[in-house]
């Protein structure tokens, strides 16, 4: 009911500042061509291999019930406000088994590790300040660092993550970063480990030249490997910041991730992260932690999930090789969700391709996601984890059919 | 285990451009000398007239664990990643309940209102721009704006809201605001309504000068009288943005809150939500749209609190009556959850208050903490929702005597 005093909602006004008129940080968070063309996929019969979501059928459905009808009968603090920094007995948790024995008090709880990598950045860097990243990096944190007004450098990798003597050079001829951030641990989207050698090399580098070194390091748990000790190992306690999640552990739906920060960093992502949303979901972290704390819980789940992902990632490898040949090269996964795989192209790139394969029934992520200045690549994140063997080798079977058409337009 | 290798957590490096110095926006998250007092409290015999907590004897405990129930079994989108913009049917529910009608495709879910304000406040101002708050603001909302660089202009407020009038004033003068920003309904901090004639005349002032309208309305459900209408009645579409809460009307724990924005705004929000978290948690989205798609189960809820809170209001009301008779004036609560009471303190403020009502085992929140710059006053946010009656009687005893105590300091 509108009463007739107001203006109409079609009443003419002169042109406001702010009316279609968004802030400069808005602007920069741009829109994405890919991710237009990805949205569209969800609705379609498109055998994706785009997203990044575990596999439905291994999250664990019955113990969440379990555990929420434990916390909240337990007392009524599962729904009400709590602490911005997190609950305490799971920032004690995280520190103990987690970060080997770290003090709780430099743990913050987050709503998923997106938003611990945002409350970095709105934390450490002002507009104009260096950041390296590396060369393919997960674009989550290239949408929080465009608008931020950080001047991004980015540092090639490969198959042993970021090439450190890169980052060494840049730094003798000048370069002064105020912060390095990579995701050294079954990459997003690489797929790839960064080497002992180099975690070395990093915190030499970082303790010369005083930058804070951002490990970003979700995808621990999803090893078919033993995973390397975590990178704050090998950097100055007060430089090491360490980025988790339980979103691939237990389940992304909860949204519950984890900071650790120097002490004196800690105060200020306090701050922040009380202005944006006063604390993490109560609920869901008293549901974490009680999971979490059942014996044998975390290494049962973790067994399950290795089980399944590695043979998912062997049935891609054997699918791509199958189909595409000697058109597709890829990174052994070593754990993680992804495989980073280079397509013969025929000159031609990763976004060309993506609309032909949507129209084949298949969906990858393009290199340019990942690229810190957009750049095409012959690139392409795949995704293992989703799908089951069946539907990952139809998938590459369009895949290839896409790819030959792209191929053959090109005259390749 | 740290190896040899690498160098100790004490090295020593020269200093960096980032350590121990935040970025601009984390100093102007700044500290709080309130703050710092306030989270003593929790650790002491004190009762808090301070926090904002809903009675934890009132938390709907079993339909909860009920809801959870139904929606984890339902499927597993529950634990699942999910769109960013929310679940698709809770937007649904919210623009056809909260919002009469509206577009769904406007209502983005967020992880508590007070994200919905800092995603507001990224999207639409930049450093400079001209923000118009109330002289007596949510808290929360200063945490946002100021390390956002606006430029915060505070137009006056009585018992009947924000003065449009002292807004027409500043408007003629020249003052050209990107955005007004209001909770008009059950304020919090003073628990007042804007009029219906003030509701009308702001609109037509944002028809004429074309800014922005934010109506920060988490308290509706906890009117003791019929809520007014909201105030996009009154406002032109295009400029009418509404923020809405389940903190109040189901449990602040699960943070699920939302934003209803014009057609062009929300592609920004939407941009920003997803650098900010990717979605609001899955789990919690689903168990809110269980609860409240219960025929009566919203309005059952509400007449509960409302009996609740109105006797609380009433007792409170009568306790500072008792105790400190004509030292105290407070507007008489028509809703929400907080009184605003100013109190004779002999030319005292409620900053000088605090640390002798907390000696006294008693706390409230100074009127400084919600005024845009930060000025100290004689005045008081009083919750009557969390406590009981014997409690709230009991903490106005200990207030009046710290009361007393500062005024014969002061000599009055």
């Amino acid at each position: 009911m509108r009463p007739t005093s107001a203006p109409p909602p079609s009443a003419t006004h002169p042109p406001s500042p702010s009316q279609r008129r968004w802030s400069r940080r808005a602007r920069a968070a741009g829109s994405s061509a890919i991710r237009d063309l990805l949205a569209v996929v969800a609705d379609r019969d498109v055998l994706s291999l785009a997203g990044g979501l575990p596999a439905t059928g291994t999250l664990p459905t019955d113990d969440v019930v379990d555990a929420v009808t434990r916390v909240v009968t337990r007392g009524a603090g599962a729904l009400q406000y709590g602490p911005t920094e997190g609950e305490p007995a799971l920032r004690r948790w995280i520190a103990q088994h987690e970060l080997d024995g770290a003090e709780p008090h430099d743990v913050i709880v987050t709503h998923g590790s997106q938003q611990a990598l945002r409350l970095l950045v709105d934390a450490l860097v002002d507009p104009g300040d260096t950041v390296v990243v590396e060369r393919t990096s997960y674009v989550g944190m290239l949408q929080v660092l465009t608008p931020s007004g950080a001047q991004l450098v980015d540092v090639g990798s490969d198959e042993h993550g970021m090439v450190t003597d890169e980052l060494e050079l840049l730094l003798a001829s000048g370069l002064r970063p105020t912060l390095v951030y990579l995701a050294p641990t079954f990459q997003n989207p690489t797929g790839t480990v960064l080497s002992g050698e180099r975690r070395r090399h990093l915190g030499r580098l970082a303790a010369q030249h005083g930058f804070v070194v951002v490990d970003d390091d979700p995808y621990r748990s999803l090893g078919f490997e033993e995973p390397p000790e975590r990178l704050r190992d090998h950097v100055p306690a007060d430089l090491a910041v360490t980025v988790g999640s339980f979103s691939k552990s237990i389940a992304p739906g909860l949204r519950v991730g984890w900071v650790h920060a120097p002490e004196w960093l800690t105060p200020a992502l306090v701050r922040l992260k009380q202005s944006v949303d006063l604390h993490t979901g109560s609920l869901s972290q008293r549901l974490v932690l009680d999971l979490v704390e059942r014996p044998g819980w975390c290494a049962a789940r973790a067994a399950r999930q290795r089980e399944l992902h590695s043979a998912r990632a062997a049935a891609l490898g054997a699918s791509l090789g199958r189909h595409l040949g000697d058109t597709a090269r890829f990174y052994e996964p070593r754990g993680g969700m992804f495989t980073w795989v280079r397509l013969d192209l025929a000159g031609g790139d990763t976004d060309e391709l993506l609309p032909l394969a949507i129209e084949h029934g298949v969906a990858v992520v393009p290199g340019s996601a990942f690229d810190p200045a957009g750049r095409a690549s012959p690139d392409a994140r795949v995704c293992f984890a989703t799908l089951d063997e069946a539907d990952l080798d139809e998938a590459v079977v369009r895949l290839s059919r896409a790819v030959a058409q792209l191929r053959a337009r090109r005259g390749g």
